[in-house]
């Protein structure tokens, strides 16, 4: 074992500056449209709603760095720099002459990836003078990484729950308030829209786009507010591509490349934070990769979806973004793979996938837990659901590997544990998950509302 | 800041040796004894209940030295070097001149540092030829940790889990279920000692010493398998001891000597081993060091415990240990710090607490939170209840150099996360925790029942 098992940056070799990968593309990702006048969104439409400063960073696709300021470097002290980390102990089970390696987000309360995202939105609204944030939560991730962030803060962190997440999983809503956030189940009776919904389907358990309507009508409504989100936006993939360069600074300390990058996909936020740099190099023609987007069989949207503008929310209330969709009012069967349930992709990612700079696969749910219990047993920790899309299509390639007796090196994004998932192991360990697939009927009768666009 | 917030030793710094405090003591910890016979256990006895290179390490109070072999090692490479954390944001908070270190051994799926024994157990169990091992858990810490070490050496493993967790923790039963172990809530209708139990405390929600017994008796009836244990034993705290051994290393690397040192303090496993290599030094009169055991004021063993022998379980099936006990048939009010609900406390802890080379505190539940909660927002780790004991007084203890000016170096052992914790959490937010104290007459009443021994 030359290569250590683990590799950690020093503080002084983390990165400072966050990478803008649309500054390398060609060809950019479409602009996002107000879904009233169908015409580009202005800065100014976007300040009311979102920070200045990510507003900025939203819309910027030219600028290919942006320093990470001293404050939000200093937050990245408690969990950054990641462990880059060698399988070997996978390897071994798999038998495999494949080198996999692995970046893991999951070393933090939050349990995932989104943090890095999470204290740059909470630390630009600080800088701003505001008084707090508003956002929305299905499974919890994004809502406890912000409520983690706004306490270093000290500012105010309202966070709608979707109601039938809020009722099952209290232990998600207690780790946010312990950090002093205000969790409300959606749809609530503190807007309008919330007091709407529930006179009109009195008793219904929410959704995560009723849950975005309210966030972003209490950020607008009260003096001092802004809304964040976790994923899909550009800015998110800025702030996350801190995942792709400690991993590939990390790497060249060992002398490696990576054949093949591996990341899941559901909003985009890991896996274009993750193949940014790598991505760039391609780009500028420096060097070839492989990039695989694993998502999941029950909400493909890159692998079965529409390259087409659709709305970023089920409420139709938010900008409209030209991504792949299944349809902005696909809902998907039930999966235990929260965080990859979104109906979109990323732009960018959308727009690199369109040009055949990227892969993707899906994969079904049950071969997910088999790839995750298979890796909890070898290399120690629980995955997430969300990050086993990724185990698995990392334990498929270094299969193949060994039927070819090919020694190629791969890295994939482990995003985060699956600490607050043990519903979704429970129900494997027990032989009962199911595999839920979308029929082709299902998606075209989507497909046939998508907005006309363009 | 001069010093990192994060230090890790590299790979070839991390200790390739346990460290055996006894063999410095003078007056070492009294022998175990034979429940029947009153009389010193031998090993031939003991290698019925343990595996036999774990006798031999039970035993030794002469050898300093054991080393660490290379399986184990290499296991340790997924989780160890565990880093040394400077708290700068939690002495912001608190604006103290005291400069706080913890050691947190947290970033592992047991989430805890049980895993440091669980794996050198289980990797002797396997080297024996076993089939598999038994053991108790409170919390769950300890029988996660032992699951994940058994399913990495292919070993049977089978958990009594104290009742009262098994209801309140169902997420940890899965996780160990995941990792392949057959749990059972204890006291069960599996064992003889356990159907008595019930039979004389219908309606009873356990204990640890409860579960002890129905362990050892599943073990010792049942060909190819062993008991083990996660606490109290001097095998398991010259496991725990590479936690000191890689804190002493990362402080020196600093440049830095703790002059106050506290851990909490249950069985004694994570405090034995956090201070053993610094309770050498004074020991051998090289340094003096202050040590600060921090226990819950519902289970005070050391704080107004007896210092006698005592039987280690509640079943009487186990070996007697000198030790500090509240009495083998005290069961605490129901404490939500499950792994600190032990009647008693390691023998070797307890002779350096009679001979004065060792302090003691205990401290209240709500205070513990209150301390907790500032530490999550603070540094951002949410604490294991347990840990959050040594967080408690390492603050009290900042907080007096606040109010003295001294620059105290304070180093404490934050033995785990509260990802499993969340239903004491609730009851703290919202303000329904209470603080549950033995009175003199409870105290006396166990005491009453000691055995006559000596």
């Amino acid at each position: 074992m030359d290569i250590p098992y683990k590799t950690y940056l020093t503080e002084s070799e983390v990165p400072e500056a966050w990478y803008n990968v649309r500054a390398d593309m060609k060809v950019k990702p479409s602009p996002l449209l107000n879904p009233c006048t169908l015409k580009p969104v202005t800065a100014e439409e976007a300040s009311h709603i979102f920070c200045d400063e990510l507003v900025k960073q939203e819309m910027d696709d030219t600028t290919p760095w942006f320093p990470i300021p001293k404050e939000i470097r200093d937050f990245y002290r408690m969990f950054r720099p990641s462990p880059l980390i060698r399988a070997y102990f996978l390897e071994r089970a798999l038998g495999t002459p494949a080198k996999i390696y692995y970046k893991f987000e999951g070393n933090n309360t939050s349990g995932s990836h989104k943090l890095n995202s999470a204290i740059a939105q909470a630390y630009y609204a600080k800088e701003q003078g505001l008084k707090g944030v508003t956002t929305e939560t299905g499974a919890g991730q994004w809502g406890t990484a912000l409520s983690m962030a706004c306490a270093f803060f000290g500012l105010d962190c309202k966070v709608y729950m979707v109601k039938c997440s809020y009722e099952q999983k209290p232990f998600r809503r207690e780790v946010m308030r312990t950090y002093g956030a205000q969790v409300t189940p959606s749809p609530s009776m503190l807007t309008e829209v919330g007091r709407r919904i529930n006179e009109e389907h009195p008793g219904t358990t929410g959704s995560l786009g009723c849950a975005i309507s309210e966030a972003v009508e209490d950020a607008v409504t009260h003096e001092g507010y802004r809304y964040v989100l976790g994923s899909v936006l550009a800015q998110v993939l800025l702030h996350q591509s801190i995942i792709g360069l400690e991993a590939k600074a990390a790497m060249g300390k060992l002398g490696v490349k990576p054949d093949v990058i591996i990341g899941c996909a559901g909003g985009g936020s890991n896996l274009g934070g993750l193949i940014a740099p790598f991505m760039g190099e391609k780009l500028r023609g420096e060097r070839d990769y492989r990039f695989v987007a694993v998502e999941p069989a029950s909400c493909p949207s890159l692998t079965r979806g529409r390259y087409a503008y659709d709305f970023c929310d089920t409420g139709k209330v938010c900008p409209l973004q030209k991504m792949y969709t299944l349809g902005c009012d696909f809902i998907p069967s039930a999966n235990h793979a929260g965080g990859l349930r979104y109906h979109g992709m990323s732009a960018t990612l959308s727009e690199l996938y369109a040009q055949g700079l990227m892969e993707a696969k899906s994969v079904k749910q049950t071969d997910v837990f088999e790839a995750a219990t298979l890796f909890a047993r070898t290399e120690g920790t629980l995955p997430a659901p969300e990050s086993s899309h990724a185990i698995r299509a990392a334990i498929d390639e270094a299969l193949e590997c060994k039927r070819t007796g090919e020694a190629k090196t791969i890295l994939f994004g482990l995003t985060g544990t699956g600490y607050f998932d043990l519903k979704a192991y429970e129900s494997y360990n027990n032989g009962t998950m199911g595999d839920y697939i979308p029929t082709d009927a299902d998606l075209e009768a989507s497909f046939a509302k998508l907005p006309k666009v363009g």
